[in-house]
């Protein structure tokens, strides 16, 4: 820890002791990345997810990130995932940090409807059914051992984890599993859109309990159960990976809200994991004032510090990432742990305005500038 | 190189100056393990394989020994894949390889009929047709290009990579493939029973390659077509991997003939690979009398140098270990490599006898003595 300072480019929520040392484990150091991609057709209730123009193509989101970051291009659709508005996938960031690292990434499929067109890793997952059923993961038993196998063995050789989503709709299903853990008793999620659709999320969290019979609070030592009724497939994975992985290395939680669900999930699976794992985020997710991370994470333990990249794209050229400062996108597909691992693994070296150049970089060749 | 001494436990065939440069680069150092389980129904024609109890029972061998490698026990059948007689697959020496070199495993599936019952990387392959039909695989350009982006990966963080295989049936698709590119000219394949069916071999690929309108070396330069023709879906993925992983790190191809048309592909699809690959195999294979690994090798290219490892069951107490020195199974699951790396991770500290005490645990706990 005795070369270890706390560089412009972060700053901490929560216990800052918790977090510089888990920061100096990994000051320096390789790690690998992984993306788990997932299917919920929660993301199909009209005006639920702003992730894809439109409520059908939030399906093939997951699949376009995950191509984008690995070939750097999509495959599953023309273009890139975009909001409403042409506002750019996070992924754009993801790849940023993922090349200013010098980092590998690793696909999970949690379970897709749209598959990515790249290698993946297949965990026998299947595409999430709507919450409002009751009934909205298969095999979550099964899935999370075998995260649990996969993030042991991608620990094997590195010396840490980053573990992320990309996940259209996860934000609802989050907080419908928090709500069924006791973790949340309030909406107090995420939206990839300034105009947070709270009330259409409260009401479909409030139908799928009640479809599944479920009361607030009643699955908080359960939450493989509160997954299988009312969570998404890449849950199950993610908290099998954090669990698997954080045995041996340190682990980053890269995501907003709907990575939080994944932590209360490993850390009532696992509670060991607490001490080995920081929430890695950015500025926007927790400067957002119609959510709040530090308030999901803290309910879950006051041992999980949220580490964050202040990313500020105010000064960007293009409108589209401006719009970030605007309440959009704010978090997705691992932005916010990759920025910090290139941050890391260059010691402070890396800043977020080196990020943001790179982020400018891979815009301009996806448009075609 | 200056402190590289081959140990007793290797040995090798070809240039010696090559593998002594390959192996002074690894040695000491963590790489990581693949093994591409793929299905060809070429496997189910009777008498063509032994690499399971009955014919039908081959197409269970690949996932069965995934499951083995990462669980330690199998899930898609009972009991561990047998040749008839009851000798136990060669999975266990790798598993006894990858634990004594501390090494990841990754598997990865080319094409199964039989999914492993584990994590593994998808590469959008089909389990293969049997080369009688002459368009035995599908997808081969595209599995071929997956296998590269996921070597490159796989070589970020690692010292060097092995590749390998479980495909049952797979020396008849690899005499097919050596026949239409015409490396081979006439049956060199081995055979995991000492009553290699030579006969039969031999008239199934030349009425496979039939079906496909070649004569031998017709697709000298169209290794692709060769193995959309008459190969298995195992092949593609692993010429990928090797020509991904080969452009920053050493690359040992374990296994037996099989890996040798698998390197064809790879030496003319990308000839820079030579130099920077070897093939890790085993006493057993070398010294098969019907079949000759070093002559099928050497017409790829004389700078592929052939390492083996010295095992030597002959003074197991298990017959079915015993076997082994009998002629029976001598490859198959990377054996040879992970045999080789555990040798490698330990500078030579590790020796075939200590491969071999840990090949007895791993027995006894699988038969449940």
């Amino acid at each position: 820890m005795s070369d270890f300072k706390m560089p412009p480019s972060l700053s901490v929520c929560g216990s800052e002791d918790a977090a510089e040392r888990l920061l100096s484990e990994i000051w320096g150091k390789r790690g690998v990345f992984t993306c788990t991609v997932a299917n919920t057709l929660t993301s199909t209730i009209p005006g639920i997810s702003d992730a894809g123009d439109t409520p059908d193509l939030t399906l093939f989101t997951p699949a376009a990130d995950a191509e984008l970051l690995v070939l750097g291009r999509t495959v599953c659709m023309k273009g890139i995932p975009i909001n409403p508005g042409g506002i750019p996938t996070p992924a754009t960031l993801t790849k940023a940090g993922l090349e200013l690292a010098d980092m590998p990434c690793v696909i999970v499929n949690g379970g897709c409807r749209v598959n990515p067109n790249v290698p993946y890793m297949e965990m026998g997952g299947e595409c999430g059914r709507s919450i409002l059923t009751g009934d909205s993961v298969s095999r979550a038993a099964e899935t999370f051992e075998s995260g649990v196998v996969l993030g042991r063995t991608l620990a094997r050789h590195e010396d840490y984890v980053v573990v992320s989503e990309s996940c259209a709709g996860g934000t609802t299903t989050a907080l419908a599993v928090m709500m069924a853990m006791g973790v949340a008793r309030e909406n107090l999620v995420s939206s990839s859109s300034p105009n947070n659709p709270r009330e259409l999320k409260t009401n479909t969290v409030m139908a799928g309990l009640k479809a599944a019979g479920i009361g607030i609070g009643d699955l908080a030592d359960d939450p493989l159960r509160a997954i299988s009724c009312v969570g998404d497939p890449m849950m199950p994975v993610n908290a099998g990976i954090i669990v698997g992985a954080s045995e041996s290395v340190p682990v980053i939680v890269g995501g907003g809200t709907q990575m939080a669900a994944v932590m209360a999930a490993a850390a009532k699976l696992r509670p060991s994991c607490i001490g080995r794992i920081f929430q890695g985020t950015t500025r926007w997710l927790v400067d957002d004032p119609n959510s709040s991370i530090s308030r999901l994470v803290s309910a879950i333990s006051e041992d999980i510090p949220i580490v964050y990249a202040n990313m500020d794209y105010s000064s960007s050229p293009y409108e589209g990432l401006q719009a970030y400062e605007w309440g959009y996108i704010k978090e997705g597909v691992g932005c916010g742990g990759a920025a910090i691992s290139a941050i890391a693994r260059s010691e402070g070296g890396i800043t977020c305005g080196d990020l943001l150049d790179r982020v400018h970089e891979i815009y301009r060749g996806i448009i075609g500038q």
